[in-house]
């Protein structure tokens, strides 16, 4: 995450996972991790973002120009009760925490692909956003021993602890050693 | 879409679904659709879009900044074989077509979840994208009988007609009629 971006607030340190010390982010968030890094059961904690109005009715002005994401007053009579963010700015979001704290670009090969994403609350100006992710599975490839596959689940809280949005990502990621 | 994005070029015309003439769409792609409409086999076209390389680095860099996505460079020496588009580049440009040619503002309730997102082939600068949609499934809620919800499927190919990307969306939608 670059200076400027004040509304981006990475958190730092220990996270403990079923019970296990599991992973440690230095101050930057710059951790290299490779497949074998990957171990079901850890959980990283990739920060927080939030999201202004304006940011809010800009992306949907470019990318989901629905009612309830550009007009606040339209939003405000509707049965969302006021403006919420796209579906995707909050992917997003939560993607840019993710390349900062969880996937490494020196070992990503790129997502095979994304399942069940759910948005069970929805995100509001000013909401502070909590990123994290956890293992679920990790398998090396059969036929290319020089990378692994990963999946995890996403989930983002609220200030008031409740889930705006969950997801499993299952992603390509390089070994260490090819030859373990 | 905005006159302004001269890299959008939205299909016209009647699409036909399961060789029946499906739907039509007027020049401007303005359709009011209520869940009525959401017939299962319906199959929207929603034109298609293009990317710039200029564009896939400042959508990467913002939201997504691994080295395939805003480094030509690397790109291009790496297994990626140059510059690809992030996913959620992919997605978001997809939901703007979306929104103004399947999705309708007025009835449109949010969505429920998306399932199955596949990225089977890197979308490239300059590449044309074509977006479809189909209705797979539309059910009348049962506990409100002024909205149902919809499944569809969603499908981008590009200029040589190889897939690039593929999702199951699900969406609320207002009834037209409450009473039926």
């Amino acid at each position: 995450m670059n200076g400027e971006k004040s509304h981006i607030h990475p958190s730092v340190g220990p996270v403990r996972a079923g019970g296990i010390l599991a992973c440690v982010t230095d101050a930057s968030g710059r951790v290299t991790r490779y497949f074998e890094d990957y171990i079901p059961g850890l959980t990283v904690d990739c920060g927080t973002f939030s999201l202004s109005e304006a940011e809010i009715v800009a992306f949907a002005k470019e990318y989901d120009p629905q009612p309830f994401h550009v007009d606040p007053a339209v939003a405000a009579a509707g049965p969302a009760g006021g403006l919420i963010a796209s579906g995707w700015h909050t992917t997003s979001m939560m993607m840019r925490l993710l390349v900062e704290h969880f996937i490494s670009g020196e070992t990503a090969l790129g997502a095979a692909g994304i399942d069940e994403i759910r948005w069970p609350r929805p995100v509001r100006p000013g909401d502070t956003l909590h990123v994290r992710a956890s293992v679920l599975e990790a398998r090396r490839s059969r036929s290319k021993p020089d990378r692994g596959i990963v999946q995890s689940f996403i989930e983002i809280t609220n200030q008031d602890g409740e889930t705006a949005m969950t997801m499993k990502a299952t992603n390509f990621c390089l070994t260490r050693d090819p030859q373990t």
